[in-house]
């Protein structure tokens, strides 16, 4: 039952989300011998003015 | 004080919400002892493209 | 595919574990309309030392 | 790698949150002996419809 | 600033747990054009007993 | 209502863990005109076998 949650600065295409998730379930499927159908992916796109790294907003204003 | 974490697929309405959150906080106050008035919880509605299950996206494209 | 994150302070019997994650599955099933075999709950014992209300840690010393 | 998430009710100024990232960075870095350029700050701000407190949603109908 | 949480039923080897990492940061790096040293795991090994799926602890009992 | 979750690798000691505590919950209070008694915050201690940064544990095997 594994729960992967992604959380990112800025937007993602559809692609990219697509993509992620196949490759992320791949992964925890192959290296941990979990069933793919049991692995749920959420990603969050946010704003880069709600993420700070070093004290400071990403939004670099 | 505990808190609880709700995320979904999809949107919910105000009456889904509420009642939710009424019927699982009086859960938790029932069967850990916990008092009511320190429970807390979050809603997070994802949009189905956001959501993966067995590496595929839930918006079924 | 709803997932439930509950965190509370100090331990649950296995019993109280069992007891809420059988009525907050039901809960989200009924009033959601989500298949119940979507629903994952994980729940998360914390150390009273962990956590803090209104600034102070909840072991009260 | 100390990644915090603060997640509140309703929504705040750019110029709140830059205030709170630098201040919890601070914090950390100080108290905890983290390096800043490795402390992750990650804001959610919710719906008051998202949120409840003793079961009852935060918007207040 | 990619933070990425896994939370699995279980224990993983050291080993399932670096090459989890490495393929993760890898995916993450590749398909979202994100610096590999900004992209962070947490790995939470969680209790059979602390996860339910279609309301049912895992622990099976 | 707001919550602050805080995730560090390794320990910290009960007297770090209040002091961030207490300056995390007066800084939100302060900034975010948020009531004290509304402020929760847990706090995770994880092994460094359990984060990695550019895709490697941080217990640095």
């Amino acid at each position: 039952m594994p729960y992967v949650s992604i959380r990112v600065a800025g937007t993602l295409t559809r692609e990219q989300k697509a993509q992620i998730a196949s490759e992320v379930t791949e992964t925890i499927h192959r290296v941990a011998n979990k069933p793919k159908e049991n692995i749920m992916i959420m990603i969050d796109e946010l704003s880069r003015e709600n993420i700070a790294k070093e004290g400071k907003l990403l939004d670099g204003k």
